[in-house]
């Protein structure tokens, strides 16, 4: 059965490649820089994602909270570990906070679904 | 010389002891709540300063980039980890953080000249 | 027929009861103290519901909205009185509010309809 | 085939006919002076609407973008100039804007596919 | 001895007064609209600027907070009702909140010292 | 007589510079791709600073306000013209946009006065 994850995951994939096709030097810019900024430097990757993933969750945006669970995940950052950071952002940015930590626990579960090998 | 940063430290200081006077149940347990979010848990104290961090910055609130800034560097994060936090930050946040940048990179020259003995 | 508040309405409370078997002690307290702050203080409950609804309305947030709006009812607000409420969002916050207030307006009439004795 | 933008005008419609029967005094005055704002004055509407969408698109309101980008169309600007002023957008507002980006695309294409006339 | 709250009040008056010399009238309507908004209405003025202090503490705006103090204690709200606002507005926002709460504070007892006749 | 202006010029040249010797990859590329956006596309410079300062008013960060209007004013627009755009800020943004729009103008008043020949 399709998630809402998975549908954020097609529309993503769609409309990035439409964005590409759009060939706009500056958004194409913009786009290399974004990617580029958790790449492996001063910091690890996988801290810089969870960066990502806090701040994305105290400016409430549900696509980006679930593009960095994917990357978090990736990273090999666990479930009570990522709990520990959407807590700092729930204190940070307040009750206001609160939809967007349902849709972030519900989006580690349907990943940690995706990963469990199919029950016989 | 008084730097921004005592300015902020003092009245800080001021203004959280006279909250604090004014004893409202909802407001010290928020407060409380607020410190008990960075102590070590599933993620350790260091790595949650620089969640807060970030968070401060796209969120554009220099008391807070200042405040964090502060455990930041008492939790032993170097100048150059730090610019790459505040990168991450600025790249989600967009170029309305630049000002926020500004002020954060001051804050840590005015924090490691504290830190430094006076050339005799 | 099932409304998009029922929709709301269930998600809610299914993402909550997640939440609550997650057992994050930082996330729980954030809640309760968040419950706590609405209630009998020293302003009254029925005009913490209407700050509530006020302060979702200018952060745009429709979930909060409709929770507060649920909350306000039942607290015996009328409609005239939610309007004039969201007449100082929406000056306050400008017309990025006004697909908030759509969604206001409507849920309004929602809650309405679900109080209304069927006809026969 | 309805498209998401046909259901915002839909959705659009409807409750601004509901909102306009509640009759709020405040709330009419504030809808009529929204539309002022971008009647013709020192600057021409033209521009005035590429200005609300910058707007619409660093304040993340994706209903307010895509009554922006209509106005926008009508109003005679190109594909081209939209994806540079939506550039423009994105480094002011950063990458929590990318949704937002997706959104804007896939409506200028929607826009576009509604006027071409249907091939035989 | 001149408080922030004087420079707040002077520089509002100026540039109040060159605004309303340049002459716009969309500017013009907006800021009679603003203060239509918080008359006697469906509610009352008393509570409309604790919705509008609540509003102004959420979107972390100091100017605003002053200027709905300046307004609550004329209509009557006592401190302890204020804090109680201060409170939800804390709670709704989280800690990013905090120094507009210091801040807010402040106000209050510079506004309630103006008040106090001198000690002889 | 300094201004503010200057101060943030100051300000603003100061830590630029500073900014330019911490030398991080990442950073010192947003900062060319931020110039890059405002420059002749398929939108022209003048317009695109326009957007710029539009988009600053409804975020409500006074420097970025300051450095779109140097820009604007250098692009050749007119007083009523930069009034015209904040009116459009003004209502897509709110009452909370108000201290802003004093700082504005202001502002604008700062620039013009500087380029006024002295009068003898």
């Amino acid at each position: 059965m399709s998630t809402k994850l998975d549908d954020f995951r097609n529309y993503r994939e769609k409309m990035n490649n439409r964005i590409s096709q759009i060939d706009h030097l500056g958004i194409k810019r913009f786009l290399n820089l974004d990617s580029a900024a958790y790449k492996e430097g001063m910091l690890d990757s996988k801290v810089k994602e969870l960066l990502g993933l806090t701040a994305s969750t105290v400016l409430r945006c549900n696509d980006c909270i679930d593009y960095h669970l994917i990357q978090c995940i990736d990273a090999g950052w666990k479930d009570e570990e990522l709990y520990d950071a959407l807590n700092v952002a729930l204190v940070v940015g307040g009750s206001i906070v609160i939809p967007h930590l349902r849709h972030a626990v519900e989006t580690i579960d349907n990943l940690r679904a995706e990963r469990k090998p199919l029950e016989v």
